[in-house]
């Protein structure tokens, strides 16, 4: 254990030490480390309230300078019992661990169950490199037919200052949540009625998605895609014979016809598209085929599970299959990964990583297909990477079990990593489906398929590029791409000609011709992070100009339309 | 009665006569007239074929000729029922009518139970204006779980012209059939493991549909429509609201979650458009919110009932709803009218006739709203249709519970007539889930909805477009738009030049590059309805020019690439 994890557990111990102080009635039940802290679940008074935890966390940094050790020992399992009488769930505990003997650890007056993982001295802690978050439910072991316990959650490093800039970035993707910049700025929004996990999208919502959903198309266009379509449920039979009713059967929304058969809706849309290519005989000339197809596969999440677009219940794939020949695999990857993945993230500043995900050698045998090929494949992914010198690594055993993959990661302007786009090949389909091509001596050939996703979920992504910009999206993707103000009345005939020339020149503009204080209707335009504002008066008027003021960089002086005009267009056309 | 009617009831009796003599042992069931003819549903010996149709035509030709008449005449139950005692679906027929009497017919020999509706004497039948032209299983009563019977069927008309008339039809409308069609362009399959009623679109058919589509959306944008996404599930909540769970139960897809939550997959789009347009409160400056959204709807349709894409149980509904106040209705279905379903029809060729359907006044409880609304609706309707100087009818009674309707009806190329678009006045959702705007004087005001789906199901459409232009599409909606074909492998690289040249002026175009004659391949391109054909050897590449055939035209001669480029560009541009 690290001594940033020791110190987080220590922690914990001192937080169940103080609460016990204030409430000598409250029962413990677990208290770990975790990522950037530590927590405690705690059976607490009902009057408990999350402004109760500023004494809490006085009396720890009281506790940290008494330079408290923190002392293990073992004792029988009959003597645990009787120390950790008070609390049904430490008892829970010592009657399923394995042993006679179970360990505690004290730290001053406080003794808790626990295997260790500790600083020796509480001087080892720095009393201003923690603090006490939030409080939260959460139920006994995770069940919600167990009690409900209070969850105390608290963060801690090594250092103050990094404490402070945990606290600052913390702050800013607060400030960047997309739940909370999808409503501000009208993009999404939830309904009661419709349910949880299943997002609704406004006019400048869809805007922003068909507009991603279309880029990508663009893309793809130019290196052989043709969209197809598929109908989103289908008979069982489609996914016995793809494996995914037995391996996807928790998540499956399945539905009973009235005549009694059973269909499910789709998770994923690769079992559909076998159908398609399966409807004639390609020759090894026709490939490969490849098909695109943006559409909403369903998964039956958890609700407790749901949040914002990161998780839903129903998400829309940019989804891709190309059907090939083994040979033809480098040349597809190389042009997806070229063409595709990296004009795409790069024209959004995401700092792209590779992870090349490969099968794990001690255990073949959960893999289907030859180890030869298995190799081949891998070493072509392998070429590919170090042909682009990319920054790359090898994650053995994280390959899927049907094929190799290329998991691409994305680090957006908070330094935080996602997974977005990931390629994978798939040699299991194309032989539980049969899928095959007929070769240069008229002999059938078993194909590879490669399933390319780009943004995986425009849902998901979606909720990435909100916290990554903001919510200041680039010019061509800003659902109001323009503002336009006039300063009184009296100009608004001008304005209104200033908005029909520029949307003539298919700009999204709007007019904000309400009874308002001009600066408040210029606050208003950058809250909704529009690009350019255009301020209009007698000035303007005379010189047949406007005022522009850009996001970001504000009042960039009187310009003429036509200056304007050719200004965005340009900057429309470099967006890659 | 109409005497064509009794002409065929009585072919129908003339039927079941002659299946008699041949086959005395057969069981007869019912025999009515129907559109364009009669049947005779019968449980027949297994060795029936439909080679033996024609020597039972043959002979009710003869017993039309004896000049026989029709008798009816009352008998009592007792009675019929030894008269009929013979068939065991005549005897449950007259142990479930009413009255102690029933009605029979003689003609010839032969007795039927039936209330009547006759011709007095076969000399009224023309015998050569008839014809037996299929068998086909039929379940006793239509329900699966009673024996199978077999049904023949026969068209019948008065004179022989008609009947000739009307076979040619059919002929020409089997050639069309598009479920032939949609396989022979490639632009549709249904898959075993996916299911019935749920077609998988392949490259060709999808660039169709996506093409329709933008078109519709393309007449849409120009008047302030704005796209929506949403979710293709929701809680049952949503539909109790909206009252569809009661209206569509029998042909919802119901979706129970893991964790117990009832879900339906919706059936249309209206109830979740509602959740967009309550998001906020709207003030009356805001409105129309004009909402379009193509997406898939979903009815669990019977098998049976299930046929190529006109009737399937996923659909995509070219959709679109419009929330405005009760006096912007006639502006905004006006605009719909004028600037969409008329130029988006008539661009195809289609005939456009109008019914008005009204309430039923005799039954006004059955209608959602006041009456005053319901005739001032009614009336802004009216003066539509007049305005319009349009052909159209009223149609009493056939208004949607929740108001009034404009529904199109689309006549073929065939003479058959299509109910296309509708779009319809809802004030009963507003209600439902109290949709309002704030008014002039700061008051809430109930607002009113308009449907207003173009294609209606865009699956439904393609089949009637397929069988109206023989797949035969315009150039801007042709998969493949040109065939380029070389006269042999010595012209392949000008055939290559002059496919990349039309490619960069978007056009969609194909090689054909196989090793075939000439003939083989220009017929090929033929078959695949293909607007252009591009023919080049010597003399062309000499001239720089291409022999152009174009579809159903022929051969137009030599023309300079340049020249052809510009004929199908203006060709494309004229599409409306």
């Amino acid at each position: 254990m690290s001594q940033l994890e020791k110190i987080r557990h220590s922690l914990a111990h001192l937080l169940a030490s103080s609460v016990m102080e204030f409430y000598p009635k409250a029962k413990l039940a677990i208290g770990p480390s975790i990522e950037n802290g530590f927590y405690y679940d705690i059976e607490l008074p009902k009057y408990f309230k999350a402004e109760d935890l500023q004494k809490i966390e006085t009396r720890m940094k009281e506790l940290i300078k008494e330079n408290q050790n923190f002392v293990g020992k073992k004792v029988s399992k009959i003597v645990a019992k009787k120390l950790f009488k008070d609390s049904p769930y430490k008892l829970e505990i010592i009657k399923e661990l394995e042993g006679k003997t179970v360990g505690t650890y004290q730290n001053g007056n406080f003794l808790d169950l626990c295997k260790g993982g500790h600083v020796e001295n509480t001087k080892e802690i720095n009393p201003n490199a923690f603090k006490l978050t939030k409080i939260a439910g959460a139920y006994w072991r995770g069940d919600e037919k167990n009690k409900m316990l209070t969850r105390i959650y608290g963060v801690a490093f090594e250092t103050e200052k990094e404490l402070n800039d945990y606290l600052k970035m913390q702050e800013e993707a607060e400030k960047r949540d997309h739940k909370k910049l999808g409503v501000s700025l009208d993009l999404f929004v939830f309904s009661e009625l419709v349910g949880a996990g299943l997002p609704l999208w406004t006019p400048r919502g869809a805007l922003v998605r068909n507009l991603l959903d279309e880029y990508v198309w663009s893309l793809r266009n130019k290196i052989g895609y043709e969209k197809v379509e598929i109908p989103h449920i289908t008979k069982k039979e489609l996914y016995e014979t793809s494996g995914h009713w037995d391996k996807f059967k928790d998540e499956l929304f399945r539905v009973k016809t009235r005549e009694g058969h059973e269909f499910a809706m789709k998770p994923m849309n690769c079992p559909h598209h076998t159908q398609i290519y399966s409807r004639k005989q390609f020759s090894y000339r026709e490939l490969p085929q490849r098909y695109a197809n943006s559409t909403m596969c369903y998964r039956d999440e958890q609700t407790g599970e749901l949040s914002g677009l990161s998780r839903v219940r129903a998400f829309t794939q940019d989804d891709a299959h190309v059907f090939c020949r083994f040979i033809q695999i480098k040349e597809e990857l190389g042009n997806i990964w070229d063409k595709v993945v990296e004009p795409f993230y790069k024209s959004f500043g995401f700092k792209l990583q590779l992870r090349l995900s490969l099968h794990d050698p001690k255990n073949f045998k959960k893999y289907l297909g030859k180890k030869e090929q298995w190799l081949d494949a891998e070493q072509v992914l392998r070429e590919l990477a170090k042909d682009r010198k990319t920054d790359f690594y090898e994650a053995i055993g994280e390959a899927a079990f049907y094929g190799p993959k290329l998991d691409f990661l994305a680090t957006d302007s908070l330094g935080r990593e996602w997974q977005v786009a990931t390629i994978q090949l798939d040699m299991n389909q194309p032989e539980r489906f049969d899928l095959y091509c007929i070769d240069e001596k008229g002999q059938k050939e078993r194909i590879v398929m490669i399933h390319a996703a780009i943004m995986g979920s425009i849902e998901r992504f979606m909720s990435i590029l909100i916290e990554h910009t903001a919510g200041a999206f680039p010019l061509w993707l800003s659902p109001v791409q323009v503002s336009v103000i006039p300063i009184s009345e009296k100009h608004l005939d001008y304005a209104n000609k200033v908005k029909t020339t520029l949307e003539k020149e298919n700009m999204r503009v709007e007019l904000r011709s309400e009874n308002e204080t001009l600066g408040k209707k210029i606050r208003e335009a950058e809250m909704q992070k529009i690009p350019y504002i255009l301020i209009m008066g007698e000035k303007e008027i005379q010189a047949n100009s406007v005022g522009v003021r850009q996001r970001s960089k504000g009042d960039l002086g009187q310009m003429s339309l036509e200056s304007f005009s050719a200004k965005i267009k340009e900057e429309m056309e470099n967006k890659k």
